[in-house]
């Protein structure tokens, strides 16, 4: 029998429309991967009666509740509080909760408030599941409902859904596994990349195809369920490998990997390093690389050269370059990609100059970009076209086309 | 009396994990903009018993639900049969809305389905709101409840929100406005902050008050109501400046201003310049201020120095400075911060280094950080500690820790 849940995402702040619920998509991606149907999504505000009703109304619907949110320190937070009364029993203070509480602040150095021990608290009979940031997450059953509640901050609720609701899921469905294979695709349309697509998978009932849309890149989204990960890999290989062929390279990376992951591993796997010299994107491009563990090996760092002052003093363009070739154009960005590479004695350098907005530059409407690499014979590939979107997606979408650049660039095993 | 309110969405693509449910925050903002109280956000799949029964709790226990989608032509748009279903009345086509429909599609070229007529068929002695697209609205009443039903599509919704929803809150509410007053607050936990705005608040009913707890801030959230946009910021504006004068600083700006703006604003005033020196964050520092508008008038540059090479490299560190002060410590955080001001002649240069794991570095454990500020007078001002955190956050946090030591230097008046 299919296993049937519910998410209940509990903050005022959600129903005030100043946050959109987006632990509740995470959370209903991951449990229709394991196999269970979500069938209600529920926010509620800080609000205890309604808290507890609606605990009562959703464990008399599905197997599991998973709650997100109200388990803070403050007054307000409120989950804790619920879970006894939907279960008829006391909160009681758990002594090992209050220890680790303890340890924890002394660890960081921070004073803890009496308010804090509220954490410690937890239904009577009810399982405690150790926090990982300070909040202590909280199973229990409702009649034969279970019901889990995590913090609602979006790391901490990730980490304790892999480590402590996995395994739960596993038990109620007797394992069998869905998975949704993404691919990262850069530099394409959506209904473009839709046209190409839908024909691949038009004849598999056992797929379910969908796109997701971001600023810079599309997803191509294949869901397909199987006895296990290994079997539902081995059913969607084929297909992932037939989609990205008929895509021509625009796949930047698979499932985990996006285009920045991919970018450090082939540097990586190529012995390689890298350096930027960015004005449009001011620092957004290194940014990216360095929030990928490893970066560090590859990333030799940049120059963020915002002003036109910054290319002469960071870079050493010469006295006049700037007046005779333009901020923002091929020449310029060419020259920054080597002044980059050269400073920083790298293989490898990009460089991006453009126009964010609101206002147009050197009569160069917002939009314009140009984007450059420089290889490690000392050539030089350079790009521009004009940008749709706003200023932080025209500062996305440059930084993506020159990391895809690279990314082409490196496609080649290593030599 | 407060009217309070439900949003309703309808779509099994939300309960997938694959679309994050954007109608329900923009209605929530919208409704509670107008005075009325949102209590519950439900998302409910393609099924009709679930949306019977879903919409029979919500009439129970509000004044009006807002549904949004399944007023499509497919069969797996259920809105109109649910509605019809809890009313206990039939489904009725309306001649004036089939007319309206073929002209719609005879205008736009389109060849009309037979199954299109379906979006005209209302419940017997309901409301249809005209469609915008091709979906008209429903209004009706469950016993003394007002349900709305408007097409999913945004901006479809926007509009018929405006036309139509807009006047039926004017005559539930008597008119008037809430707004929430945002209070952005760095450098402090959120148990710390609660602590101390709670009993500044306690005493007011006219104030909601909640926080929200963000990698790189925590905000402090006023919800308060009045006749109109003007009376709810003269009620609010004291409350507001004795909530920041309490939190003694560590306010970095209110409503639509955070720190990022706040700095780049109060560079500009003082006609100041700033550089940035940036390891651990790998340019993100100068990126977050990037995207500011009109940052290209006040941020120069800066330099990415994420391997200790770079910091010699682009910013003349001496041979054997590394090795003699480390690459994460006070004195080398420092030289970086001078360093920069020097190369790129800013007024102000923030640098930062630290230990964003997952491994390491020298020694120091990870969360290790400091963030130092060189300033016009050449002093350099530097603080360290240990940042909680994955890498995501410390770099986060580190990144705030700087801008924000720079935006209480900038707090005085312009000289």
């Amino acid at each position: 029998m299919r296993r049937r849940a519910a998410v209940l995402s509990v903050g005022s702040e959600l129903l005030l429309g100043d946050l959109t619920d987006t632990n509740a998509t995470w959370l209903s991606r991951r449990l229709t991967e394991h196999g269970v149907e979500v069938v209600h999504h529920l926010a509620v505000g800080d609000d205890l009666d309604r808290l507890v009703a609606a605990l009562g109304w959703l464990a008399a619907e599905v197997d599991l509740v998973l709650v997100g949110g109200g388990l803070g320190p403050t007054a307000d937070d409120l989950t804790r509080e619920a879970l006894a009364a939907a279960a008829r029993v006391p909160l009681e203070p758990r002594p090992e909760l209050e220890a680790e509480l303890t340890a924890r602040f002394a660890e960081m150095g921070w004073r803890m408030a009496p308010q804090n021990l509220r954490q410690a608290r937890i239904p009577a009979g009810a399982r405690a599941i150790p926090a990982v940031g300070t909040a202590p997450g909280i199973h229990l059953e409702l009649d034969s409902t279970h019901v889990v509640a995590l913090p609602g901050v979006p790391w901490e609720l990730h980490q304790l859904f892999d480590t402590d609701v996995v395994p739960l899921l596993d038990e109620l469905t007797g394992g069998g596994v869905t998975l949704t294979r993404v691919l990262h695709v850069v530099g394409r349309g959506e209904s473009d990349v839709a046209e190409i697509v839908e024909p691949l998978v038009a004849g598999r009932d056992d797929v379910v195809l969908s796109f997701l849309a971001k600023a810079h890149e599309i997803q191509v989204r294949l869901t397909v369920s199987g006895t296990d990960r290994a079997d539902v890999l081995a059913r969607s290989d084929p297909l992932v490998a037939e989609v990205a062929a008929a895509l021509q390279g625009a796949v930047a990376g698979v499932d985990d990997e996006d285009l920045e992951t991919v970018v450090v591993r082939r540097l990586t796997e190529h012995g390689a390093t890298l350096a930027t010299a960015e004005s449009v994107t001011g620092g957004a491009i290194a940014a990216r690389l360095a929030r990928v563990p490893g970066a560090s090996a590859v990333l030799a760092g940049g120059a963020v050269v915002y002003q036109p002052g910054a290319k002469e003093r960071l870079l050493d363009l010469p006295p006049g370059f700037l007046a005779a070739h333009g901020t923002v154009s091929e020449t310029t960005t060419s020259a920054l990609a080597s002044a980059a590479r050269a400073r920083l004695a790298t293989d490898h350098a990009l460089a991006v100059t453009g126009v964010a907005g609101p206002t147009e530059v050197d009569g160069l409407p917002v939009g314009t970009a140009f984007w450059a690499l420089a290889g490690p014979d000392g050539e030089v590939e350079v790009h521009g076209r004009r940008v749709p979107g706003d200023r932080a997606q025209i500062i996305a979408r440059v930084g993506t086309a020159a990391l895809d650049l690279l990314r082409r660039h490196l496609s080649a095993p290593p030599r």
